[in-house]
């Protein structure tokens, strides 16, 4: 259903790179909603992926940029202030990736170029994207911009490694740049803790499978998919959350204020004695 | 602006007394997104304030109840299940109430009686309307429940007095319930954390004003309005937030993860010298 | 081993029931390192337990107190300062009881008659003792005043029931009165916020002993144990800790930081198949 | 006063530039209750400060050493382990510093080469050390390390530019990594978020004069001094907080958890009337 939440509003959205993307989902609701969308991703995920197909399906220009060179932004924020004839309302950032978690290399025996790979690919870029829009005046009043974020930055997630940092480190640029796009001219700046989700990316992480699963359960609403996730976002895109800034907002069925339930202690007790 | 986002909704608003109440906007709010709605209040609030006028514009039932007494709860939840012909998918608590701050009784000096109050009213209040409604199952699956908190529930604001733990219990209940209604039905249960607003009860607040100020200076976006309120409240009653549970969602400009700005420190500054 | 950490400070234990108490360890472990103390509990605990041996043992004196009786309080804090001939320098008030939990009656079913019950002897308390020794100005300067949590203030454990609630109660009491009591004469006041431990009132949670094998499975230093407690608790009584204030600690092996570990996601796994 | 809580322990020590310094006061504390040190600090830092004074005072060997480099912390290391003809009990890592904030380059015209010397000198540093001390399994059971954070890492100061995304990074990092050596072998790892402090690198901070004032009168027990938390890191290094780990531990005498107190509102508004 459609409420055309986000009619005659333009914004721009990273890191679909392909249907199970949750900036896939984002991009298709905000059309749904009314907004025109231009996509952007890396050349090698545009490559490898099916945003072209997006593209077509939501009548969206795709730009590729690596969100790490300010000068990619740069061109890219201008182009979209081109092609839109006007100001972004809406910016998604759904960027983040760890050479570390990639390769399998242990927290504990970590690669500092990786890490600082990481950390500039998954946080720095967001830093990026605030201070190119920020800079060229490029975000409307009361405009919008959000990042994906994951619990792992508040409570340790053995094996989600160095992105556990990274969006950390993500959480606070969203509050210490939202605290002055806030104060200059009214953007919003949140984050998005979503649930583990199955995308490519998820997929990547050793041992999500069970994880996912035990969230579930532990969830009282169960996980929220990448559906779900583009449903709230729209929300936020919104004009009717216009006060809402630097915030986290969980968004996983309830997890985050969880500590246990009895099915899942059961299991676990069931699975020790098996042992 | 409306966008139909609780087209085919019905919901029971509690706590408008007057046109300053976030109860009163939200109640506009809803039924301008299309929904129907009940209104319930304590008989005396209803007789002092003007819900009346209120329910005529928004073409609402009116349902005298005492929050704190399950009867009346029980024969509010009836009558709505009567009145809308099936379940109700939205909940708004508006209620809140201290002996202590309204007897400028300090914290440190308490009426126990009066504390117990404080804690029957604004917070197990809550735990009764959950119950109620669970005990009858009269929320349409996927409803959503909401309550008003205050920053002063996690950070102390002097002379905030017995509020402040009545909201930080508030917002426990809500975690406890949310966790079993979830799992139960899908059913929400969140708090919004407001910034501090010019109602009828926040006027009664001593020394609220200069706060006041000092807090929509300190937040980037300034304090969120009551109108901005009804605006937030409404997602959350929509089903674009149906994964959203147990949560406390910070709808305060950004307060809530500032610790200070210049401004302030500057003004603070020139009011030592001037002492 | 001891090192003289509270030699010439006298302090008040409530709530050792028996050894497996942590208030008994506390007890003990304050007196090794050279303090006074003074017990106290309610009558009926006195009579059930076996502080008598613990009060012969550490040379304490034993005042039987009713923590959820004002004219109780004042009692005990008269005599406390009769018998210590001075101020008090520290207490720890290990205090709390559900009906609802005893009863076995669920969080969704609850009896508000007993749920008053738990917040008036496991919150409540808190604050009426902080108020007595505060109005008959009793702390010494830089005293400490400790009170005990759970994790279930910030996360729903399902079964913990109405102690949650009591719990995030208690925390807000102790940042409310730490405000105000910090201000006046740098009173501290603070909640340890523990692993699940084997005392008699745990064993009373139905459930209790397969998570507590789980918590200590997530908590990369395993929970900690009663004893390990007193050593934390001594200090917070003692002068090495006079800036910390309003705090509630999480003394757990780092659960609280913790989402998961593979070896609990292994079990788990194990268990749904079994099941 | 001393107590002999690190008696027969052996630690190191980064960061005592000169007298103001947290680490110099943990040094002199450490030594006081019982310690060996070993000190450590960049080679322009030991030339510009005063550390050999303090090595004098306190028998201390002093290494140089760039803690963002790993062969430097790899030599600190084994000649720690050498010196001391054991392993370490604990460690101090109190390094940090912004070239952006160093020149006045604003949070919002960042240059990201320095952001990421920023996140390398103050967070990555920690991962480093951490790294290098488990892989040559160079601490003893139930070691402690800590580090120094500030509340900018929750809460927005306008002004700590880029450090409250080291900090926020750092904690992150306290967490991960202490997971993983809590469970291998006791260690702990935690950090101490203090009060804004009169250090050298403090007063580098434009306008931290005036908010130093405001946070010591927002703040119940006024701010922590340098003095005080040397005395709260003494109880971190003891045996006696043994199962605490992967923890944000707030020393600053309660401002973490105010919002407001009236005589700072009161001020606030003085200084508004007089612009």
């Amino acid at each position: 259903m459609a409420y055309n939440l986000l009619k005659g509003k333009r914004g721009i959205i990273f890191g679909a790179l392909n249907e199970l993307s949750i900036a896939w989902k984002v991009a298709e609701r905000a059309v749904e909603e009314g907004a025109e969308i231009l996509l952007t991703n890396t050349p090698v995920s545009i490559r490898l992926g099916t945003i072209n197909q997006l593209a077509e399906q939501t009548g969206a220009l795709v730009v590729p940029a690596d969100a790490t060179s300010v000068e990619d932004l740069q061109n890219l924020v201008d182009t979209a202030l081109e092609h839109f004839g006007g100001k972004i309302d809406f910016v998604l950032h759904a960027v983040g990736m760890s050479p570390n978690v990639r390769k399998n290399i242990p927290y504990e025996d970590t690669n500092y170029q990786n890490m600082l790979k990481t950390i500039d690919i998954s946080a720095l870029s967001f830093h990026k994207l605030l201070q190119t829009l920020y800079q060229k005046d490029a975000m409307a009043e009361y405009g919008s911009v959000v990042s994906l974020s994951y619990i792992a930055a508040q409570r340790t997630v053995i094996g989600y490694n160095d992105m556990a940092d990274a969006k950390a480190l993500l959480e606070s640029i969203t509050r210490s740049f939202g605290a002055i796009y806030g104060k200059k001219c009214g953007v919003r700046v949140n984050t998005v803790s979503q649930s583990p989700t199955m995308t490519t990316a998820g997929q990547g992480i050793a041992g999500l499978g069970q994880w996912f699963e035990m969230a579930d359960e532990i969830s009282p609403l169960g996980n929220a998919t990448a559906d779900d996730c583009a449903d709230y976002v729209v929300t936020l895109f919104s004009d009717l959350t216009r006060k809402v800034t630097m915030q986290n907002l969980y968004h996983d069925g309830g997890f985050s204020n969880m500590a246990i339930c009895p099915s899942v202690i059961e299991a676990y007790g069931k699975g020790k004695i098996s042992e």
